[in-house]
């Protein structure tokens, strides 16, 4: 029994409906932790280059990691780890809300599927025990129904993941949701599909087993002690991530008429603080969060109209709001609670939109092909028709269901032009123009163009993280030491992937964010994990994604940035000159890392973390 | 009459066999000029995206210029349009030696060759009268083989050009040789395969009817004037163009090892002061030369006995040799001429070459695909003999006959990431990291990685060209201004291509580059040219050649260049440490071109060159 884990990944066989556990070593778990890294390495172990992702051969893996649950702050998630039907390489994707730390009550640690059911089912969870149900009532419904017919079935107290109509349809940017109505998302990569491909329509889970902790009263005081500091130094509870929309405009991180343009005035009416005196209604906060980025909101009326429910992101308005040039932020909200309904991205989906746009200005997509829509830049009703299209798979949203990246490849020609992606995952809403590492990052992240991943925009910006080495912010146009910089914070980010944490606890924490996570790890599993042990551990879990994506054919030549990027400036506003010379930043991030010139880890990298074959 | 033309082009239809003439109109000609000019203006007219290269459909253009025959300096050359099979875009590809003049003094200011023979034949053309005959007993034969017949069959003082057996198997590097044993070729695109497509074994041609020069007086007195000067200025005479190979390998220009490293010891025994110590038996003069870089060599005695014909130049040891680490110039001279005999550009086959090495060496070819020939770095017999199997598509020659980037992509994965091109056609032997100019002339010439687009590596390194602005040279890593730099060498070398002359005029004229052509061209045809057209012609046909490619999908996202040669540095020698940001050479190259952001010419610059629809 290793502490901080209910030492059991339940597997679910959909095909012959055989459901069995497996038990990791504790030499296993330490060196994978959990989250992004254990679901890493079984994906690894199980699935290759011959694995189809919408074939029963792909596996779908559900990973908490060995602090969900406990009283750490911000520990409240979940990731799921799959091969990606949207990119066809290593894909990922996490969530906050509650289901993480209510599977792991319910007794496991993960659930990873294989197969493929011969007709829609879920699984119930309940205490330990697990079982695939017939879902015919819940197929062909939206993710709120899910909820609630699910919650009236097995009582309020359950938690559930599910897929809408998106998912079933096997559109390649459908998500997985959780939480309901909060509308808290496992978007990327199309994990959505990958489960709608083996009718698995929802997860529903209840569970109140404890959670074995090694030193409870010592994590008690670890976490009295930095609680109060997070919550003091956060910044999101008031206005939430979208806080950052109108100073990301003016510093050129906002994408703008699909990465084209500098400056948007809409931002005016798109962000937190408009939202805060309009639609807003609370906050929402996954559990053991002490921040409340989460929105809740409701447009009361109008053409609209939406439920109280999750609100859109920083990254949601971004791509939805002003990459597509939309400026009426009840539209937004309503394209990401359609979103939310149906289970799409709403970061690749808002992309798609925007891509498609484009592709209609330069009538490369044409009235004939959208049913008659007129695709023009800025229209709110576009945008909300749109999402509909690609969820339900409609006249021009079956192409775009298939992703931004394939559905340019269809089109041909100048349609790859404006696609804005790296190995076909699409940008967020952050500009490699306004902050070079990110475009050292979206080229090298393992599931394509993730912020996540390093996680650096705002390190880049004045956000300090000493214990990296860096007590002051480098310089977001400099690109020397970028290559040490973007790895140094891949490596740490994927720990963070795996315990779990959520991400913004970095802004609250100052000089000892990696030192209190550390206090946090080792007084739950009770093991003397270091400062070193935790960066190669996290250097580690990045290397076996790569190794995985290697499989895959993936080498340097895919680790670039669209075009657009590279040569086209903003023009205006606060990044309107830079370009990011990615072929210098490269070469050192792959001196750092250990990798050949291909971008190959070396066998001497993979001796030294234990990864060699 | 439109004097300095013969004013007709010779139309043969291999098909049906019909041979017809047409005739330009004076706007016509001044608008496009002829070689490369003219063929682009005929084949944009006649060809598309749906041209098989290799099908009946394409167009085979052999063109002269106004200048050629004439008695200006450097102007002996033909150049040869077509659909190229290597790339499958715009190609073309010219040659020096007697051929161009001689066609010319045959009455022809070019050749265009449609549809295709149903048996082997050649066209003799004698003073005037052009005749379609049987190539029976030429078939099969090598380039040196079918001039001896040809000249036995119509005489000494004819010239020929030919393909060698590479053409008649319709490998996509084959060249079209002229000059028998000189093997001068016009090497590049494949444009040897598009004849031997069409069953066109050879040219055979004899003239002397006179070529008309509107100022015979004037013409003499300009010649008597800048020869000397030129004569005086030259360095080429003596050591040939492998003077530079030393000097290219100090500063970094040299390819070593597939252009993977910086420095290569074996330099000192491939170089033109070693060639003129060993294997040089005499100097070879293209008609109207006056420098003679061309080599005549002989190996003596050895398994790399050679004839004595046209030996190895820069280009062909730079890639060759130190790209492939061949330190043998016997080897390189033996390798070069099979190359002349069958038919190969000496660039993209030993570019095939370096790249099998790299594949052998990764493990992606293999001994059993090579007929047991291990593939190593540097071994003499294997360049010998990789160009053999080339010629003849033996075992992995099959492969490596479609030419880099096409058996790139056949072999998959790591394969592309060493397979040094741009739109599938091979660098030549310089490297843009050491000279940031060459980087961006590679990306964005019509043809692929082309040197000769801009011309501008040694613009790059000290020469000026006060002419354009460039009375002190740009430094060679300097981005600033490299778009506007690149932009103008590539509208004069367009018309170069087009009068046509010898690009290494430029190194004898000095501050008079420009002027003394114009006063060469207008003593000819009698026009009036002004500076200011002659620019804005070449503007306009390199223009030209880009709405051909645009019409085949190419945008910006084509104009890049090997993730190599962005992220790899030489990491010795010269240019350790450089490497080129194209995407801001890339943006102020468009501007200034009056491209869109795609690289689309816009309607405006269109009109401005007389070129919108």
């Amino acid at each position: 029994m290793v502490k901080g884990y209910m030492n059991q990944v339940l597997r679910v066989d959909l095909t012959d409906g055989r459901i069995t556990t497996q038990i990791f070593s504790e030499e296993e778990l330490r060196k994978y932790i959990g989250g992004s890294g254990l679901g890493t390495k079984i994906l690894f172990d199980e699935t290759d280059q011959f694995t189809d992702p919408l074939g029963p051969e792909n596996r779908l893996i559900f990973m908490t990691g060995p602090i969900v649950g406990t009283k750490a702050v911000n520990s409240g998630r979940y990731h799921v780890v799959t091969k990606s039907p949207l990119t066809g390489i290593y894909g990922e994707a996490d969530s906050g809300g509650t289901f993480g730390p209510e599977l792991k009550r319910a007794g496991f640690d993960g659930i990873v599927f294989s197969g493929k059911a011969d007709h829609p089912v879920y699984l119930w969870l309940n205490n330990g025990k697990a079982e695939i149900r017939e879902a015919k009532n819940l197929w062909g419904r939206d993710t709120f129904e899910v909820d609630r017919i699910l919650k009236e079935t097995h009582g309020k107290d359950i938690v559930t993941c599910s897929i809408g109509q998106a998912g079933e349809k096997l559109v390649r940017v459908a998500a997985i949701m959780n939480d309901g109505l909060e509308g808290r998302a496992a978007g990327r990569c199309g994990v959505g599909a990958v489960m709608g491909s083996k009718l698995l329509k929802a997860i529903a889970v209840h569970g109140n087993m404890p959670i074995p902790v090694a030193n409870e009263a010592e994590m008690a005081t670890l976490v009295k002690k930095a609680a109060p500091v997070i919550v003091k130094n956060t910044a999101w509870t008031k206005y939430g991530t979208s806080n950052g929309i109108q100073g990301a405009e003016q510093i050129g991180n906002l994408p703008v008429r699909n990465f084209s343009r500098g400056n948007f005035a809409g931002v005016a009416t798109i962000n937190g603080y408009y939202m805060a005196d309009t639609i807003l209604t609370k906050r929402f906060y996954c559990e053991k969060c002490v921040m409340g980025c989460g929105r809740t909101v409701e447009v009361k009326e109008g053409k609209y109209k939406t439920v109280e429910s999750g609100g859109p992101e920083y990254e949601t308005i971004g791509i939805m709001g002003s990459s597509c040039l939309v400026e009426d932020l009840c539209a937004i909200a309503k394209a990401n609670e359609l979103c939310n309904r149906y289970g799409l991205d709403t970061i690749s989906t808002g992309s798609a939109i925007a891509f498609a746009m484009e592709a209609y200005e330069n009538g490369i997509i044409t009235k004939k092909m959208t049913g008659g829509l007129e695709l023009n830049w800025g229209d709110p009703d576009v945008l909300v028709s749109l999402v509909e299209k690609i969820a339900f798979r409609k006249d021009i949203g079956d192409l775009l269901a298939e992703g931004t990246a394939n559905a340019a490849k269809t089109l041909g020609g100048l349609a790859t032009e404006f696609a804005i992606h790296v190995k076909g995952l699409d940008f967020p809403a952050h500009d490699p123009r306004n902050a070079v590492g990110t475009g050292l990052q979206f080229a090298t992240s393992a599931r394509g163009a993730c912020h996540l991943s390093s996680f650096t925009h705002d390190f880049e910006i004045g956000v300090t993280f000493p214990e990296l080495g860096y007590s002051k912010s480098p310089d977001r146009w400099e690109l020397k030491g970028k290559g040490e910089f973007i790895a140094k914070f891949q490596n740490v980010m994927g720990m963070f992937d795996s315990l779990i944490f959520c991400k913004f606890i970095v802004y609250g924490l100052g000089d000892e964010i990696i030192k209190t996570m550390l206090g946090w790890v080792n007084a739950t599993t009770g093991w003397d994990m270091s400062f070193d042990e935790f960066m190669l551990t996290g250097e580690r879990i990045f290397n076996l994604k790569r190794l995985y994506n290697v499989k895959h054919g993936i080498s340097r030549k895919d680790d670039t940035l669209p075009p657009r990027i590279l040569n086209h400036k903003r023009g205006t506003g606060g990044a309107a000159d830079n370009l990011p010379h990615l072929g210098l930043m490269l070469n050192d991030y792959y001196q750092y890392r250990g990798w050949d010139e291909f971008g190959i880890p070396t066998e001497l990298t993979l001796q030294k973390l234990g990864l060699a074959a």
